[in-house]
């Protein structure tokens, strides 16, 4: 396949700062390429699953899975040398699995600082028995209690998929952060002439946006699969009428959603939620798995052929079914309001059928 | 190309009405096929430019442009029989051209009743010199002063390709009309096991949401013509992240044309505003011009590909800079709010290469 890869392009002096990015997966790599075209020191930090990427990175300066040359200014970290990555950082980025993140909260607390900007790769949500909360919120909790209230969680959202950043295609998403000064110089930090980025202080709309577009594109992607199963081709006449059904139902879902846990709904009229949602579409291994189970696989099949790769979607939908359940039962969120997600964790955790509930979107 | 078809469903005996549909183009056509199944008497009336498709109803039932063959029970008129074929007519739909609208308007005049629904299909939006008018109320207006204040104009709107319509594919679609008895009546004739109905009474925000996504989609096919200019072929990466940030734009900037028209911006997300865009921007003749301009073809050399397919991208652009001229120096408008829309008129109507301006999105 023929990608565009843009030169890189020069900036007069300005300020510059150490960036330690720690999770060397797909999206932590790609977010050094405007930080090294600013002419940021950047030091990424491989994981104990990374041990591949950052030999390869040593050796050729070649990222794997993004299949592409980085820039050699980007310094690689093994997970052994995380100390003296993190050693002087003036900002941490954390663009690990979900699954790490406990870990990846353990390894870097002892280098957190007054003001120092936490910037989240990483998308998910998290319940705590009584309410939803977002990523950055639980990472800065993680924190030394010296210097908990002091950090500034902050958060990447908007459409951004990551082997474009990585090849300069621009690309315009949003940093949010409630400290408005740390947001600023962040912002001011990270953009490029192809990385435009604006920012938001809705920490909670844009990050329950980035955890649940990955849900809801898997339920999109659903019309592709029922399309091919009822005989049909890919093309101008296929299954679209129903895939932006959903697309619509999903975008008003997860209005509906960021109200219920304290958000901005107009944050889901944006990059983090529309932008986001709509790139998750194009492809990926989300929508190869929603096309999968609308074809008509179990889970255990569609969950084979993907071949291991993580499923975020899974993750969401488990967390949120446990979510919302309580909060209907408390009466926070009311009972027929999600037929769509609904329906999503019926057919991804209980193996139900594809089957969209139509006739109870848009009530 | 396969595509799906399903059998046509048997519903129990309900309430008959005598549907003629004006204009016999895909959208015209398409929608007679779920009254049919619904048992409705429908006539559709060619217009001057529709002889071809009428003959070819006639002889093999087969709609050319449709390329399938529709069901028989469809009875064609050819447009010296519209009077025979409006006599009894319990609703109007409107299907032609918007360049035909005033010669449809008087050809249906003599037949609006009190309360007789005037259902439209073709959208567009329409410049009085002084305000932004939807179609439903300017052909409203286009009716006898007997009836005018009594008639009920309302219209479809929502994600809705014809010719997957015309194959009974799932879709869900608003109706919209000031008159909610006449509203509920409607959606109830007319929705079917696989025509999700929905109803609204925002006239202006979803018709100006079903106007505008023709020119917003032009903008976000951009993405597509540049990233093969810039050598890049269709693929997962390509230029996803710039086409969602443009398509998140395009919901912000209806947004604000909707509330500007006095209308609800909350139908911009919905089946009307972010459905109906999802859906356009999947091929499509909008899409491939936007994406010849992308490519860098002038204006004319785009035009010429399209081998004289009607430009509704075209004509709502001309009008939205005439109305936001006007707009801006009342202060109806922000003058900087929309620079999509701005730029998209410049490369259309001005004939400026395509070169979007990113940092004035989402400020």
């Amino acid at each position: 396949m023929r990608v565009v890869q843009r030169a890189a392009p020069r900036y007069w002096a300005m300020a510059m700062a150490v960036f330690t990015v720690l999770g060397a997966g797909m999206m932590g790599s790609a977010l050094c390429v405007p930080l090294v075209d600013r002419g940021h020191d950047v030091r990424l930090v491989g994981t104990h699953l990374d041990g591949d990427i950052v030999d390869s990175l040593r050796a050729t300066g070649v990222h794997p899975r993004l299949q592409l040359e980085l820039p050699r200014s980007i310094v690689p970290y093994s997970v052994d040398q995380i100390a003296a990555a993190m050693t002087g950082a003036d900002v941490i980025a954390l663009g690990v699995s979900s699954a790490d993140m406990a870990w990846a909260c353990e390894k870097i607390a002892p280098y957190a600082r007054v003001a120092m900007p936490l910037l989240m790769i990483t998308k998910g949500l998290s319940w705590n028995g009584r309410a939803l909360e977002v990523l950055p919120d639980v990472v800065g909790r993680a924190m030394p209690e010296a210097v908990r209230d002091a950090i500034a969680p902050a958060a990447i959202a908007g459409p951004c998929i990551a082997g474009e950043l990585a090849r300069r295609v621009p690309s315009c998403v949003v940093i949010t952060c409630r400290d408005p000064t740390v947001l600023d110089r962040i912002a001011g930090l990270v953009c490029t002439d192809y990385y435009h980025v604006r920012t938001s202080t809705d920490v909670v709309g844009t990050q329950a946006c980035a955890a649940l577009k990955n849900a809801y594109a898997m339920g999109i992607a659903f019309a592709t699969g029922m399309n091919e199963r009822a005989g049909g081709a890919p093309g101008s006449i296929a299954m679209h009428n129903l895939e932006s059904a959903i697309f619509a139902q999903a975008v008003r879902e997860m209005q509906i959603l960021v109200a219920c846990m304290g958000g901005d709904a107009a944050s889901v009229v944006g990059l983090a939620g529309v932008g986001d949602l709509d790139v998750t579409t194009n492809g990926g291994r989300t929508g190869l798995f929603g096309k999968l189970l609308g074809l008509g696989l179990t889970v255990a099949q569609a969950v084979e052929r993907m071949e291991g790769a993580t499923l975020e979607c899974l993750e969401i939908l488990a967390v949120m079914r446990e979510a919302t359940r309580v909060l209907r039962g408390t009466g926070e969120l009311a009972v027929e309001s999600l037929p769509l997600l609904d329906h999503m964790a019926e057919v991804a955790l209980d193996g139900a059928p594809v089957r969209l509930p139509l006739d109870a979107f848009f009530r």
